[in-house]
């Protein structure tokens, strides 16, 4: 098992020219669209089916339409993802937080307590419902949805609310079991102007 | 919301007829397999394209070759899955576990308490892992892995366990969410033994 | 110590023939009604003192008259000995439990998660009451006496429910540490039509 | 339900004149060593059956012959009663170790972190393994045992130890759920010399 | 490090003559007062700076004018510094408590569960704030505030409640870190009336 | 009680012309190093008593001759103030020891996770004792102790690596009592090279 201070993950990173040529592609796509391949995507790569598969999931929940901004999906990753102290999925989804807010600060305030960050009322009620899915979802009851619905958020809302904080249950668990590592691209993603 | 006692989820559950090619055959065969459409099928059609992604990725985990049995991985989800309170994945997997480890009180005990459990210590070690996994994992660290070689697990081996433990972080989280409900057959299912 | 892994106990278990009298009877009028000899008689036989005390207490708590049915009373020791993790007491009392509640599903909910079982409202909030005491005792306050009362529990019901809650802290922790096994008999009880 | 702030519990106590015979006695037979009667006798008879077993079940524990002097008894009493924010407890048997072990200090220090305490390390062994059967029973292993036999404590004596833990867990949670009041005399017994 | 078993701290204990002038003075006064020095001073002292900062900020909170009583300011050291299991801070500040509240019983009540004790539902209020702050600081909102104005209090009482909560977090971390030693004279002082 | 959403304090900011002399003077003086006056300075003048003794305190511990770096200090502030969910700790001593370290990734790792953190192993066995004594200071042991002095660091160094944590435990409980906020030119300090 690997153990360089710099490595990946813990366990081997495939080659880009070994790689079945589905997942190269949705590597290439990435690439092209961030200009790197975020860890993710090399150390998933490790286990072909559930890399695809993980990121299916990842697709259908981040990229569909429906009520939420794509900068609330990513308060969710981060808030959760806070609480269950991911290194990799603090600073690769604050990155992406940031962008998509077009707020530099917002990412760290959510990982760290979103009670205190510059988000809306309706913002806290749905990273609440989402941390009540990440820490103690067997808790969740009816009237955990009559909160969301007092904020204007749908049945449908609140299916992608708490999917998105239960695929990242299981994405936190994968990146704190493999030692996953952000690339340092990530960390200063959002936080200064584009030029 | 639906609030019927005996409904399957708190969300509507599509018609049969009305689902996808792919997904009705998916179903399809697990009916023909075990007699009846457990309900995490219906359910879950609710969103195909999550479906889709939610079978490949527990497909790739659970129908696998590797070093685990088939009794195995069913132990792994019915301990996570009690460490989570969830009464789906408990009822459900442990009617698999009885049935692949043709003990009817194994799955019980690995539900409530698996260091009392009728399993190997190199069992109990897995176990030990994968609740690491589901419930502490930012602590996991050498040590851990380490442990489960002193028993003779691979890396592949830990790889599984903790992907396991991982994949059903979530699905334990969805299921409380949607409050899916059991099948009636699982109840029984592997405690008398088959005419 | 004992290690054998069917060993009902961690301490020797005496022979029946080595009982006092009344233990011995006690014993032998359990069997005429169950067919076996639960395990709990035969370990705590080990100190006679504490099982007639034990044994009394019990019986003062499940066997006296008042506002909770026979299931009642099982569905808090069931649910409060799932929340402390204790293996016999879960199989032996389900069991019990699916006898009175004549319902061979209710068991494995409520050890599992009672906010998801098939039970009324009055009885969540009953559950609600004795996880308090069981898990929270010292937070116990004139409001989770009211919200039994807006149940239509009276004061008596309330010491009732919390009576069994706390002599189960004691039977569980006993259980837990001396490693109890529940009977095989249990298991499977009340969970088929008697014929 | 009674609010007098200096109410003994939260239930009526009866009168000493409306008790069953072997009930008064036993108040007598205490008044008559201690000088008073301690608040846990007039609560508790609120309950006839429950009493007796009670009672019993202590006497059982604390007045046998065995391994563990009476103020190490006490001790595990104050450090587990300490542990569950149980006020009766902790005053009730705080005086009575500071009689039996002659020492002034003890039980402050045991009820708040007996690690710190003026006891041996063998007492601190011996509420390592109370604690353990208190907060985390499920979890106790032959480890647990193997670290009481290194400090010379037999499988009798762990028995003592982990039946007090768990005796005293019933204790604590009906004198918290009836908010049992400690009797006045308690606060500074133990604490100046006899005169 | 010292090991005496009734060493005053893990680290070594300056001896008056060595001390700073205006170190030692504040000894002199505090002696005069208490008619001994309290560990705390000589405990503290192996580190002059820290020392003359923990006494400012101490009496600033303590010693300063405001809404709270001398005996509610106590309160609140004894209730978190029982909630963070500190020996040092229980035994010392409960005896002040006895001595400023005129009352022999409410240290212990306050130290081990405060819901419990002779005090007025205004101080049970202040207790919920210091607890939250002592606990659960990052979840603190508007609402706790509320909840402290419903009862009297204004916003300068909330900064010193709370205030008081954040200061013993330091004070209680640091005595249980040197395993700082109770005078003797703190666990009678306030229990017999003076004579 | 302000409820502006940019405000840096719940309580009122008083102005830098009110101020009594000493305060201002700190203000300005590290205004010129800084480039700005961080918001603790102006949250906490509300209370210039505690103002001095918190600086003083501060500076006892963090600018003192030692064993730990300047950026070690800092590790230990961060990785406290994560686990205690402090906003403005986490944001204003993430920047300082990005700038200390001349690292611009290892703030947010100590933050999210310090065991995987591009630190030293002897760095994590610090942060190890640190988080102790934040979290669970009652169980501080030699066998702590003997940890850190295994990695090489002396008792003084145990003392200042336990001190800055608790320290720290008070200051992380006032930042989140009042919702201090942190400058937003903490975010950026230290991610980019200087020019």
């Amino acid at each position: 098992m690997t153990t360089t201070s710099n490595a990946i993950s813990r366990y081997p990173v495939p080659k880009l020219e070994d790689l079945a040529e589905d997942i190269r592609k949705r590597m290439l796509e990435v690439q092209e669209k961030a200009g790197f391949i975020p860890n993710v995507f090399l150390a998933l790569a490790y286990r072909p089916d559930e890399f695809r598969a993980f990121f299916d999931y990842h697709d259908a929940l981040m990229l569909k339409e429906g009520g939420l901004t794509k900068a609330e999906r990513e308060m969710i990753v981060v808030a959760t993802s806070g609480a269950n102290d991911c290194l990799y999925c603090v600073v690769a989804h604050g990155a992406v937080l940031r962008v998509y807010a077009k707020n530099p600060r917002v990412a760290d305030q959510v990982a760290v307590n979103y009670r205190e960050a510059e988000i809306t009322p309706r913002q806290k009620a749905m990273l609440d419902f989402a941390l009540k899915v990440a820490l103690r979802s067997s808790e969740i009851a009816e009237a955990d949805f009559d909160a969301l619905k007092a904020h204007g958020f749908s049945e449908e809302d609140a299916w992608d609310i708490g999917a998105i904080a239960a695929f990242f249950a299981l994405s936190n668990r994968m990146a704190n079991m493999i030692a996953m590592r952000p690339n340092d691209e990530f960390y200063l993603m959002g936080r200064v102007p584009r030029k």
